[in-house]
C-alpha cells in the first residue's frame, strides 16, 4: 500500500500462504499479482521484502536462493536480526540485507493497513562486514522512499538495542498484566487511561512475541538484569521514604520520557 | 469548567495560592469569585472540593473546620485516601467524604483543562463506618452529575486497588525509564510508539508522584512484591525457552489487557 502510494514499483507481487489473504490482497489497488508459490511470486522480483513471522523466515531464506534472479535484492521486516542475518549467510544469500521498520501496533491484518504507516518512524538497516555496501545502500534508499528514518547498525547491535527499547518494555507490561490479572477482577474498574496506555502493547500477537522472546532471549535477559537493578533501587527508595530522593528519581524518569518526544 | 458546562452551581468560588492562578481562573467563564484566603473562599460554600497536592491537604483539613458552614459538604480529589480520611476524622470534619476521580493525564495546569475530562471515567467515593451515609450519597451524586462512574470502597480498599492499577504501573515505567536512560543515548532513536505509550505516565509531575509514593508506600511495596513474583516467572520462562509456555503466558496477558477496553 505504501509502495503503491509513492509509485515505487511497477508490479507488487504478493506471496501469501492462505488463499483468503491472497484474494484480499488482489482485491486492493496496490497489488498486481498474487501467488501461493514462492518461486512464482519471486522469480521476476528486483526487490523481495520478506514479511513472515521470524520463525518461518529462516526456512524461507534457505528456499529462495535457488530461484531468485541474481540481481534481486532481499530484505525482511523481522523484529530480531542476528539469527536472521546468520541464516541468510548460511543460505549464501549475498544480496540479503536485514531490515527492521519500527512501525505498526498491537493490531495485525490487512484491515489495519495504512499507506502512511512507515512515515517518520525509524528503520534499522543492518550492515554485515564483507557484504556489498551497495546492497544496504539500496535497501536504505527503499525505506527512506517510504519516509522512514534509517538507522544503520550491525545485526547484534540491533538486537541489543531492541531488547531494551522494545522487547523488555513489552515483557514488563505483560508481567504487569499477570500481576493485575491475579488480583480481584473488579479492581480493574478503578483503572484509568494511564494503565490502558501503559499496557496497550500487551495486546500484541502472542505468536509474534513468543517468536521474538525466543529469538532474542539472551539480550532480553540482559536487559531484564538492568531493569531488576533499577527495580531494587526503587524498592530501597520506597523503604527509605526520603521525599527529596524520590523527587529526584521521578524527575530523572520524566526527563528521559520527555526526551522520547 | 465541568460544573459550569452542566450548570451544577450558581457560584464557583476558587481558592488558589498564587495570584497568577487566581487571575487566570477569574478570566474564564466558569469562575465567578477568586480568593487567596481559604476562609473567604469557603465561608458561603455548600460543597467544598479540595484539589491541592495530598501533602497540603492534611494541613488544609485541619484549618477549614473553624469557618465552614455547618451544612457544607467537603470532598477532595487526592490520589490516596486512608491518610486523608484519617486527617479529616482527626480534624472532626464529619461532613468530609474522600473522593478520587480517575481522570487527567501527565499534563497539568489550567491550559490542559477540559469540561469533559471526567465523563465516563471511574471515581472512587470512600465510605467510612459511622459517618452519615447521606453525605457520601450527595458526593456520589455530584460526581455522577459530571458523568463519572462511581465506585464505593473504604479508604483502605481504595489505596490497595490504586497501588496496583495506578501507582505500581507508574513506578514500574519510571523504573524502565531509569534502565533505558542509563544506556547509550542514541538507542532511544530506535524506539517506536509502543515505548512512548508505555512510558507516557512517567512524564507526570514528580511532586505529585513523590507525594503518592510516600502516602501509599506500604500498599505499593506489597503490589511490587506481586509484580516481582510474576517477574521471576517471566525469567524462568525465558530461561526454559519453551514456546508453548511462552505463548500461553503472553496470551494470558493479552486477555487481561483486552478486558480493560
Amino acid at each position: 500500500m505504501a509502495i503503491h502510494a509513492r509509485k515505487l514499483a511497477r508490479t507488487a507481487s504478493i506471496w501469501a500462504r492462505r488463499e483468503e489473504s491472497r484474494k484480499a490482497c488482489l482485491a486492493t489497488p496496490w497489488c498486481q499479482e498474487v501467488s501461493g508459490d514462492l518461486e512464482e511470486a519471486l522469480r521476476k522480483a528486483e526487490l523481495a521484502v520478506l514479511c513472515t513471522p521470524v520463525v518461518h523466515l529462516t526456512e524461507m531464506l534457505g528456499e529462495i536462493g535457488s530461484f531468485l534472479s541474481p540481481d534481486c535484492l532481499v530484505t525482511d521486516v523481522g523484529s530480531t536480526k542476528a539469527n536472521i542475518c546468520q541464516a541468510a549467510s548460511e543460505a549464501k544469500l549475498t544480496s540479503f540485507v536485514g531490515s527492521h521498520p519500527i512501525a505498526g501496533s498491537e493490531k495485525t491484518g490487512l484491515e489495519n493497513a495504512r499507506a502512511n504507516l512507515f512515515a517518520n518512524s525509524p528503520c534499522f538497516v543492518t550492515q554485515i562486514e564483507n557484504n556489498d555496501s551497495a546492497h544496504s545502500e539500496k535497501v536504505a534508499d527503499f525505506w527512506q522512499a517510504l519516509e522512514m528514518k534509517v538507522i544503520r547498525s550491525t545485526p547484534e547491535e540491533h538486537d541489543q538495542i531492541l531488547a531494551h527499547v522494545s522487547h523488555l518494555p513489552h515483557l514488563l507490561v505483560s508481567t504487569l498484566c499477570h500481576a493485575l490479572g491475579n488480583r480481584p477482577k473488579e479492581w480493574s474498574n478503578g483503572c484509568g487511561q494511564g494503565l490502558r496506555d501503559t499496557t496497550r502493547i500487551a495486546a500484541g500477537s502472542p505468536a509474534i512475541w513468543t517468536d521474538i522472546a525466543q529469538q532474542n532471549r539472551e539480550e532480553i535477559l540482559k536487559a531484564l538484569d538492568h531493569f531488576d537493578e533499577e527495580s531494587r533501587s526503587l524498592r530501597i527508595l520506597l523503604e527509605e521514604n526520603d521525599s527529596e530522593k524520590l523527587f529526584r528519581w521521578l524527575d530523572k524518569s520524566k526527563v528521559y520520557r520527555e526526551s522520547l518526544d
